[in-house]
């Protein structure tokens, strides 16, 4: 039986944990989306999800994942713009496929897991660009870009700034209107603890200068259109109804623990996550630079001598916790664990412990104990 | 209080009333959606779709509504693709819009809710043409369009049939292999009686050819990357989860129900609301021509003399019933009634019985009775 059952602990990358009030509310009866239920939900949502963002743009919610709001970004601001594409990882990389496809497009690589060399953005910019792109946290990396250098560099040389903010926003400070973001999303399987089927993007006034100049943009995904019907209070097209009243219920939970507290807590559990895996003697992905963090979301742990993926991933999973693998060509080199969603301390502690168990019995570790203790310790505050 | 109750009636034309097995369905946990039961959902759900499109083509599954399908049909395509483009509705029009979009487009436009003329989209593919887009059920107007009849138009002139199934497949008889359609999509909050949120899309081997040759397509909706994924039992990025667990629960349905008596339950209730329209002494919208029929999921009714849209829906609703108006340039001059979803017999009634009421109160008709007798004959076949 290799199945996730129903009392599996999910600390994937997302999907993640969803409360049981917010899995309630998906089974609310349908209403009609044209009428003065739904504008209530919706105009509601999108004020909530600004204070989530810390902006004063307009947010707007797409009926599709958060790869269809990175379309909407790059696909709204027309086929002749000049990117600056940063990456450091598969979403940094998908990004800059998407420049490509919509635009033109210079990249600036690191290997994936290091930093970016903020002086080969400057150069890149210095050949003139009308927008970077930019992941915040990187899902398949386990790490956090500083998006506040870049987006001072933007600025200076007037290029609009991208941000992916999906395994950001809503559980690691991100600040988008102080950051200089001009246009950020997020995606509802994440730090907001939604099943995925959602994403939330916002627009500053400088790119919707831009977008509305554009000739030709997606269709599915064009702003415009958005922006039109939200100010009725519709969308326009069929919204995915069931994820808009859980989106309602999510965002109380929010309101209730406080943006703050979400955030620490977040931040506590990558922490003693962190400190168990030092604490066992296994290595973090990341190779930190000047402009990098490891991530409060996803922690992203090499591959220890003595045991695979497949066996880990495996053994974890008979032992009731669901964790991932690294991601195309970090397939088979990294284990990623996510602690985003409806996540407690003894959620936690029960995950590093069964991750001891495992690597004990494998041989990877040579005695119980060190990891838990290390986690326990930051989760309890000592 | 405007809003709709949890116990209101929902006769729109979409979303559709949702069978508490499905609704309950949708609060599942959340699971790895690239583990091995995500797999066994999507492969066998892709397979009782094909059954349900009555095809041997390829089905996807989109995490978008409708239009993210549309999008996907012409956009897979390529930029350099010649349309005829046929419409007579609003759908017609949004694939019209789509086809100049992404292609260059010729346009058949009849009258929104007159017959298309076949004779012009002759002459229309004898100019050349790639690929034909066109609705089968106009849910705008109420009117079906026949197939069949373009499908071997197109088939003589080597040209795709891109054909928009959003509110027949599954509902109205829709033989996608033996019309030649080489692409058709519905959406799940139609005639499959789930919420909004998916989109289903078949593509035969000859669409398949010209979709490897493009160089660009839509990246959210690329359905090459969406069948290597599909091959494997993924889609290529997070999917609606929520959705996929409750299509499962509705395909069971239909599966017990069957499909040729899905159909059939559908047309009996669209032709006993149609004979209650006609015994109310209330006229159809469409004017049927050789190449169409009354919809038998839609019922689009001109509004009579001495009521209003408004006056018309706000007491239905207060009678908890809830109806659609036109769109558009058909607001106010027709009001819709829906017949997807998880509706009974007696539900029929019930809305026809408020309508005769409705009507009654504003002097509409002058006496109680006849046409819900005339609906009660045909759902009782006497």
């Amino acid at each position: 039986m290799d199945d996730t059952a129903e009392t599996d602990l999910l600390m994937l990358a997302g999907p993640v944990p969803v409360a049981p009030q917010v899995l309630r509310a998906l089974s609310k009866p349908m209403i009609n989306h044209r009428g003065p239920e739904f504008k209530k939900l919706l105009d509601e949502s999108r004020e909530k999800l600004r204070g989530v963002f810390k902006t004063e743009n307009d947010v707007l919610i797409l009926s599709g994942s958060g790869t269809c709001a990175m379309e909407a970004a790059v696909g709204n601001l027309g086929g002749d713009k000049k990117y600056v594409a940063l990456e450091n990882g598969k979403f940094g990389e998908r990004l800059k496929v998407l420049t490509s496809l919509y635009g033109s497009s210079v990249a600036v690589v690191a290997d994936w897991g290091t930093s970016i060399d903020t002086d080969r953005v400057k150069q890149a910019l210095q050949t003139g660009a009308d927008a970077v792109t930019l992941v915040h946290n990187e899902t398949s990396t386990g790490m956090t870009n500083n998006v506040e250098e870049i987006g001072a560099l933007c600025r200076k040389h007037d290029a609009l700034l991208i941000m992916d903010g999906v395994s950001s926003i809503g559980g690691i400070e991100a600040p988008i209107d102080k950051w200089g973001v001009d246009i950020a999303f997020t995606g509802s399987q994440k730090c907001l603890g939604l099943p995925p089927g959602l994403s939330m993007i916002s627009i500053s006034d400088r790119a919707w200068e831009v977008i509305k100049t554009t000739q030709k943009r997606p269709y599915y995904a064009d702003l415009i259109a958005h922006m039109k019907s939200a100010e009725k209070g519709q969308t326009p097209y069929t919204p995915t109804m069931p994820l808009f009243f859980a989106l309602e219920e999510a965002l109380k939970m929010l309101e209730a623990e406080g943006l703050s507290a979400r955030i620490d807590r977040y931040s506590t559990f990558a922490t003693s996550i962190r400190a168990a895996v030092k604490a066992m003697g296994l290595e973090l992905f990341p190779q930190l630079g000047a402009s990098s963090a490891y991530s409060n979301t996803v922690t992203a742990v090499n591959m220890p001598p003595g045991i695979d993926f497949f066996t880990l991933k495996k053994e974890m999973k008979q032992r009731g916790i669901i964790i991932a693998g690294g991601q195309e060509r970090l397939k088979d080199q990294i284990f990623r664990i996510g602690n985003m969603g409806n996540l407690s301390k003894g959620d936690i502690l029960q995950a590093i412990e069964k991750l001891e168990l495992v690597l004990l019995e494998n041989g990877v570790v040579n005695e119980m104990g060190a990891g838990t203790l290390a986690a326990d310790c930051v989760l309890e505050g000592l």
